[in-house]
């Protein structure tokens, strides 16, 4: 059973991950995701993913055989477990509890090399229409407090897996750095009865430097805050807290701008490794005014090194407003 | 001049850094230090880096020339600059002030291939005794309110030359992250009348199961909530919030814990890259009952990936208890 442990300084949580131990002789100088070989999350080898929560599939083919265009399936060696029960208990000054919780895989194509940047846009929006039924239905169990939904693409942004998938992830705590984020948005709405994030997008729309792409319902922006070269967010306009409760959602939209993003960032870059979080309130209906749900897509082309770990600033390389010019240029 | 942005949302900044400033064509695929070819920190190439601020040379060798055992120069590439003055400014909704700082290098041999590892240990003080004096030194600046001293090691923990070297970047306003380990500490001793480090170095001096190495003075331990396998912190024993100010300095049992603990993790880690971070109270004299120096070292065995990045949470696959034993056992 993972264990979940508190710092008792600064109260961060960690996972002590049990299912995946590693020993030294694990840690080998380059991990890279197999190319070529066996990959179990290609169509055919269902029988080798636990069995899947949510397909979009042919209709009449039965689950956990081919005929699907994405599949849901818990995580293999999942960082958290589903069965059980929380159990808290302290270790002389130490907190620790059970490690409670869901770890999904989201296969987002049966092929083995088409990526969120080459596959049809329709398959896009059933990507973002799979995120958003797993948060409701993970959202239902009381034990959980959060669901986080996230991407990493290439092994420099810890992809272990070259088959396009995300990671899904629900916690029975909310973490700190989601914790700080809300807080930070509510300081901001008491002290001008606005949400933080429409007034960047007002500023940003009117300002148009740091604009990468838009489209009816989207702006894509290179934040001016942006800790990492060609970091972007994607920010729907309207006011909403929840990715996975706003309605209607505009999936065309949503998947048109994230899909152009992307590519954008591969002709520029040349096919970067990227983590990308959806940023999303913690609770469907409550924190309606502040907080404003969104992507931020973080290309790995720096690396994180003594500074920022010490200090939580961060040395960017790139103005944003430079690298929003290269990338709302690319073509 | 380079930037401080502040972020609207979570008040992190960010230096925009001109000085470096980075085109899509400079992020190649794999960055690694230059093996072999020229080495600015080279015996022989003073002039090749700005001047030196601090050295420990032989009698009668001028500056900027051969003859020393240790220099500090600053940084030819500086994220903050030194010269200037700090002017604070808006932008609509956004905070930013001018990039004032300090930037050096903390060049620790004459030596190219040397390494904290092979150094004889009195070479191993001497960094310690030249991270104390330039912390000194900066902390009279009034511009400034605090100075991180960090190490990078090896090109996948940022490092971008491979002579051995330390970086201290003083920075004028405090960090967000030091801030938080301040609170968490002062939050714990409002509760406890203790300092939380003081407990922590009691706890596992008891429990005996995550200590790594000890002596009179140092303990080194894989601290209970271990973000990353390996992670290890040495703390003095005895409580003191700064590193600069502590009087007396055990010198020789600092430097000995430090190369002991690096000589241990090359054996059982193969070389690894890491970053060392000197955790230090921002002011010489106050927060004298809750705050307690340490190093931090962290070995770049895993990658940060999207989960990290959206939570805050670390998932750490090799329990520091195990990790402990490997480094402990490790001659």
């Amino acid at each position: 059973m993972p264990e979940l442990r508190k710092d008792p300084v600064l109260g961060r949580w960690v996972i002590i991950s049990t299912e995946r131990s590693r020993r030294p002789s694990d840690f080998l100088p380059e991990e890279r995701p197999s190319i070529g070989g066996f990959c179990p999350l290609c169509e055919g080898n269902e029988d080798r993913t636990p069995p899947e929560v949510l397909s979009f599939r042919n209709d009449g083919t039965p689950p956990n055989t081919p005929g699907w265009s994405l599949r849901v399936v818990p995580n293999k060696f999942p960082a958290l477990r589903i069965e059980g029960e929380i159990l808290r208990e302290g270790e002389g000054l130490y907190d620790k509890m059970t490690g409670i919780g869901a770890h999904e895989v989201v296969v987002e194509s049966p092929l083995h090399y088409e990526t969120l940047s080459t596959l049809p846009l329709k398959a896009v929006e059933n990507v973002l229409r799979a995120y958003r039924e797993r948060i409701v239905d993970l959202s239902r169990d009381p034990r959980l407090r959060y669901v986080l939904v996230f991407k990493n693409y290439g092994a420099a942004a810890g992809a272990s897996l070259e088959h396009s998938h995300s990671q899904i992830i629900a916690l029975p705590i909310l973490p700190i750095r989601v914790a700080e984020e809300i807080e930070g948005a509510k300081n901001y709405f008491r002290y001008k009865d606005r949400c933080v994030f429409c007034d960047i997008i007002r500023q940003e729309l009117q300002q148009q430097k740091r604009i990468i792409a838009e489209n009816r319902s989207f702006v894509a922006v290179a934040p001016f805050a942006s800790r990492f070269p060609f970091e972007t967010w994607i920010l729907p306009k309207a006011h909403h807290p929840n990715f996975g409760y706003m309605e209607p959602f505009p999936y065309e939209e949503a998947g048109q701008i994230l899909q152009d993003t992307l590519q954008k960032m591969n002709r520029v870059l040349n096919d970067p490794a990227y983590n990308y979080i959806i940023h999303n309130s913690p609770f469907p209906d409550a924190d309606s005014d502040h907080y404003h749900w969104h992507f931020e897509i973080l290309p790995k082309l720096t690396k994180m090194a003594g500074f920022e770990w010490g200090t939580g600033f961060y040395i960017n390389p790139t103005p944003p407003e430079e690298a929003a010019a290269f990338l709302r240029e690319a073509k």
